[in-house]
């Protein structure tokens, strides 16, 4: 396997250095054409891959490229792949060593915008697939490959619900495979067993019908300031847990093996306080700081504002405070349920004498979480290991993803098979890839489908 | 002198339409030839109405007008009469019932900017000294009598303190009466016996470097803006009482017979909520809405933003948050000594791995109380009821003015003459004043000086 990986390299470098100087920014309109012209060529270098499907997906937005492969064997389980060919926007630029869409080889880093994220890693599959087929063989997969390329995800994936939807048959399977994540480091390759959830939005207090003066009024009536405040401070009790009433309800809890596969990977607080542009640690007693950002619920407050904020002073009680909260969420909790426990906390918490609405922004973003259990993981981390040569440990993602979606539509739990490295600059300047990773990516995938295939097969 | 009083009240009227004809707006810049016009004006008036001394006093910014007109009795004490020229700005025009400087009397009403704040107020001392001398039959006032009208009070004294200290020696004086504050109503004339005092500033707070993402870290470092709320939440107690170590020590406690005078005053809570534009009342147990506004010390909020506080959302932890903090303080507390006491307990309150500073805005302003068996209050009591025929209550300002650095500056009691009503319209569109009630403003000036002459002779 490893030996047509490598015989393949050349060309998988080639076509990914031609698929990277295509400046495909969802987020900024000017570049629609150029997500056009990153799906059309995605389409023709998946066909002269060999898979027989290629299509463009058309959104409300930008394209989606979906392609399948089936295989012959008449029990192979189905695979859908995700990964995304749109990319962040490039400023500032004048921070780049190189243009962004002019990618760079210098020895065994690939410089360019998408190079980790995603081009590179939805990419390796191509050679992952051919390397599959050329070592055992096949003249099909061992399973039925489908691969669905997004996009928008660096536009907040805003039609990708609606396309799950609408494809769904077409999308059927066994198991999703998100190829847009990372590893722990280069001598730690991980996978990823779950992604916290979200969901967020505004809430606002109306004190007096208009700002009064605090001299005349101060002291007599309350201030909706103060108040938020207090709101706020009563989110968490003194340990850091959060007080809303059946928060935790049905959390599911870490077992300890979980917490002593975490406790295994080779963590500093010292580079992630780096990471985290902050001094100290600091959260929910009896977690760790991975457990706290990877496997805890919180209720955190994104930003804030209400009364004078100019240049020096104005002493009013002022008519309004706001503050924007967002709750994430882990396995067990879902989004509307923590609405409506957030809204039932506020109308018993906010004092007579002030109003109050909590607008959520949307149904939010499911957590997901498969279980370490689940035959696929042990397929993902075989495959894993024998590509790298080493124990392969596991990660959780404390952001929120399409990939719930992924898992909640198409009814499939989701693993993940990722490269990149936590320096490779996703969304800054000089984004790079180590392309040695992406050829253990395009192993492991190679040998991910036999192992799909033996431990999915009823 | 009633009838004095009487005789004089048409003249009066007619200047005092013809003073409020000069747009003396000291907030802006366009209008400081015409505070300049405005005290050009006076200064022809208080000659014409006798003053032998009368000086327009430059500052940094808009000039004062200084008038004295000595007792000829060698043991006559000194009065310092209190006013400004100046006036509120006029926006937003439409809703004026006629133009703000085209002064129109309708009945007893007189309505232009600056009828009752505080032209017609300091101008009723013109007619009450010819009044008291016509009445009496004396050359010369029963007291060293001295106005001082400052020309930037709407503009927040911003050079008077400097004046005072320069002019000091000029100043010298036994009482000061300020005539720049009103009563509680048309039928319950009042005396104010004091103002709170005033320091306020900035509280920043700093957590993360930069705003990091709170999917990666959110749970994990502390947030700023939690922080923040946190803090403002602790300043008070359940109680409503200011939680500061040493924040009340040396307040001048009421006394029963001052809690009896303030209960005595026709108070309306309904009517005091429909000005506070709120619809309940809340403070510190203990005490009544009027004692809580007049009388206690407060913690409160003017403002707070920080992270992200526009459209949608952005799910961050953020590096800053920022709060408008002020305190309105009592007799017995210090500006000083209350922002050194916030501090110490900042650097108590303010957790590990939050950076913060507080800057405080000058040196604040000092509360003032005369106390209510001082013999200027006996002679400003006495002067007022026997004008306006009933007796008269006590009250207390809310608000902080440059009367407490009268009282520093000048080491002197302050008492309060004005006749202005609660719905005057003060820095509001339609400003208005009653004419029957200047002109006992008036009648009670008149009075006053002989009432203090006996009071304070020593």
């Amino acid at each position: 396997m490893r030996a047509a990986v490598e015989a393949g390299a050349e060309r998988f470098v080639a076509e990914l250095v031609e698929w990277l100087r295509i400046p495909s920014i969802s987020g900024d309109p000017a570049n629609a054409d150029d997500v056009r012209r990153s799906a059309d060529w995605l389409v023709e270098t998946l066909r002269a891959t060999g898979f027989p499907t290629v299509e463009v997906w058309e959104t409300a937005g930008l394209p989606a490229v979906f392609a399948e492969w089936p295989s012959d064997d008449d029990d192979a389980p189905t695979v859908v792949v995700y990964g995304h060919h749109d990319v962040q926007p490039v400023t500032p630029l004048e921070l780049w060593t190189h243009p962004p869409f002019e990618p760079v080889v210098e020895g065994e880093r690939l410089q360019a915008r998408g190079a980790a994220d995603d081009k590179g890693q939805v990419f390796f599959h191509t050679l992952g697939v051919r390397a599959h087929l050329q070592a055992t063989g096949r003249s099909s997969p061992a399973v039925n490959l489908k691969l669905i390329v997004e996009g928008e995800e660096e536009s907040g994936s805003p039609n990708f619900a609606g396309l799950l939807t609408e494809r769904r048959d077409r999308l059927a399977c066994d198991v999703v495979v998100v190829s847009d994540t990372g590893m722990w480091s280069r001598e730690t390759p991980t996978t990823c067993t779950g992604m916290r959830g979200l969901t967020d939005g505004q809430l606002d207090l109306r004190g007096p019908a208009g700002d009064v003066h605090s001299g005349a009024f101060g002291g007599g009536v309350r201030n909706p300031l103060t108040e938020l405040a207090r709101l706020i401070a009563r989110l968490h009790d003194d340990d850091g847990h959060v007080t809303i009433d059946g928060f935790y309800d049905g959390v599911v809890e870490l077992t300890d093996a979980e917490r002593a596969l975490i406790a295994k990977l080779p963590y500093d607080e010292q580079t992630w306080l780096v990471n985290a542009r902050s001094s100290t640690a600091y959260g929910e007693k009896g977690f760790t700081t991975l457990e706290r950002v990877w496997t805890r619920p919180t209720a955190e407050v994104n930003g804030i504002w209400g009364g004078y904020t100019g240049a020096g002073h104005k002493t009013i009680v002022p008519a309004e405070a706001h503050a924007k909260v967002s709750f994430r969420l882990v396995a067990g909790q879902d989004p509307l349920d923590i609405q409506a426990k957030f809204r039932d906390w506020l109308a018993r918490h906010v004092p007579e004498g002030i109003e109050w609405s909590m607008e959520f922004y949307g149904s939010g973003v499911r957590p997901c979480l498969t279980p370490l259990d689940h035959p696929a993981f042990g397929a993902v981390t075989r495959a894993m290991e024998t590509a790298f040569g080493t124990e392969v440990l596991y990660t959780r993602e404390g952001g929120s993803g399409p990939e719930a979606d992924l898992q909640d539509f198409l009814d499939a739990p989701v693993v993940f098979l990722g490269v990149s490295l936590p320096d490779d600059g996703w969304h800054a300047p000089n984004e790079k890839v180590e392309i040695p990773l992406l050829l253990k990516g395009a192993e492991a995938a190679a040998h991910l489908w036999d192992e799909l295939a033996t431990s999915l097969r009823p």
